[in-house]
């Protein structure tokens, strides 16, 4: 293998794309030739990468010639129809869709978690590793660590989700009728049904026969394969609330064995891609305008759960919050790929 | 007692007290005069009640005389040192700050939930009852006749809360400072040391030496309270959306006796005071905006917890949405006093 890496981006233009675009320009990521693909909308854009213009090329089955590394983030069918050519082809996916996420024999992975699950891919041989959920991953990487220690045995989780999970549109929707409501206007709803600024309501995927919908059956899904561990249970609530680009999750935990702060707090100060935001005395805890634009897992309220006082089960709460676009989407897939390296 | 009543409003000028004279406008109280009180700050002002203007008086030790029910909200220190004297002069208090809601002998009441903790009070003949933290009220509406059914043990709450539960002031800070962050401007944070406009954060009341902040703690002690039972085990984490007026809540339950969503769903639309709004086909559930203006609590997301699947506890899941001014406050302060007609 040449010592730099030919890299595509699959969705340049979209609000996951321009990440990868901040990030590959920030971290020494040996990049040879960068490629910025997209479909007929945006193919012809220009777009910016190290402080130069890339065209953005149309996405074909033949985008993908001498290409070690293809970052994918566009629709969950744009990644089953082009994953596998890319990895015939010889590119390595990392792809951000859900298309492949529980597919089994395709790693689905969160570094700081479970990286030994890429092993035996290489970067310019093919292969695909699916990126998690942006909840999962968020939740993942401070609740793993305490999980190493002491087992969790239940997790109660209500996520507060910023517009960015949407995309780049559906931020566009929230400063439109933002600006729209200010003006005493009516809002336009194009992306989500019903009014977002001002407003929350449930993640808008489908509803199973249980009553959880498919963005929170991937928390509980995703949770049990990056584990290798079915046993974990879980219960989530996944709302939208207006907020731009940084997801926050209330979590509540039970686990077998004692569990502390005390414990918690050690545990989370030593532990990779999270920082302890926790100051009970000046009210200061995680918010998604501090997880923005930050690498971190931003953790806080770590505390004994009342409710559990003088029972078996030791409880412990956390309030997290962390960039949909960055650790959520696409720091994680290039620190996929640098796993690789 | 004459056929009409005398009624001040204490805080007539607040966010609050425009809901309480709105509902009582609307509703068939028996109302002889009305005197609207409020600080020197507003005193003077003129506010409209049943579509005529009536000048703000100043509160005073002599306020009280021939009132025969005072509704208070404004401040604890206020309801602290006034209630009792408008008690005293034979004014029975409805009142909505924190200022008596734990002290004995004081009832605390949600009329669906309580009314018989008002018993022996007569209006116009003293007398305070505390109204209810609003996240406490909008819980228990719901909550309450599931309980009354099977016990609940077990409580997991996530509030996501209106920027009206801290005012007037703070519903006109979010408002400038979304218009601010629109224009490229620094926000300007007078009434929450924190950006509020597309961001959120835990409640900015204080934490205790568990981790647990003021709000949160409402929740759990005024519910011991209201139930007349310390033993079933909250816990809950407040946060404060960038949302105008309603509150949502997301709310896991454990029962001792099994509770399954069949049987929730037919108590909870049989409840007083609560609507169901659990479209699972069309992805249709409770939101602020849908709540706002609206006297009923909605609820949705009615689910069997699949994390206690095979458990010898049952769980169950709901998503509330409830007006924090009208059901949160105002509202229910007046169906108190409709309690003692």
């Amino acid at each position: 293998m040449d010592s730099t890496l030919n890299v595509a981006i699959v969705g340049a233009t979209g609000a996951v794309g321009e990440e990868f675009r901040n990030i590959l320009g920030h971290r020494q990521f040996p990049i040879g030739k960068i490629k910025m693909l997209a479909s007929e909308r945006s193919a012809g854009k220009s777009v910016q990468f190290n402080g130069k213009p890339h065209t953005v090329e149309l996405l074909t089955e033949d985008s993908f010639k001498g290409v070690d590394l293809a970052l994918f983030s566009a629709s969950g069918s744009i990644s089953k129809q082009y994953a596998p050519i890319a990895s015939d082809a010889g590119a390595t996916v990392v792809d951000n869709s859900s298309a492949f996420r529980m597919t089994d024999g395709i790693p689905l992975v969160v570094p700081e978690v479970n990286p030994e699950a890429v092993a035996g891919i290489t970067l310019g041989h093919g292969g695909i590793i699916a990126n998690p959920n942006c909840s999962t991953i968020i939740m993942l990487v401070p609740v793993t660590p305490l999980h190493r220690v002491v087992s969790v045995r239940r997790m109660v989780v209500s996520t507060y989700q910023a517009a960015s999970g949407a995309g780049a549109a559906a931020m566009a929707e929230l400063r439109q009728q933002t600006e729209q409501i200010l003006a005493g206007l009516p809002p336009t709803c194009d992306k989500f049904p019903q009014q977002y600024a001002f407003n929350l309501f449930c993640h808008n995927s489908p509803i199973d026969d249980r009553g959880y919908n498919t963005e929170e059956m991937k928390m509980v899904r995703e949770t049990h394969k990056i584990w290798s561990d079915s046993s974990v249970r879980i219960t989530a609530i996944c709302v939208r609330v207006p907020v731009m680009r940084a997801h926050a999750e209330s979590i509540n935990l039970e686990f077998n064995q004692p569990m502390g702060r005390v414990q918690a707090l050690q545990i989370l100060r030593d532990a990779p891609g999270v920082s302890v935001v926790d100051d009970w005395k000046n009210n200061r805890f995680p918010t998604p305008l501090d997880a923005s634009e930050k690498d971190d897992i931003l953790v806080g309220r770590i505390r004994d759960d009342i409710s559990r006082n003088g029972e078996d089960v030791s409880g412990l709460d956390l309030f997290v919050c962390g960039d949909q676009l960055r650790k959520g989407a696409a720091l994680n897939a290039v620190q996929i790929a640098e796993l690789l390296l």
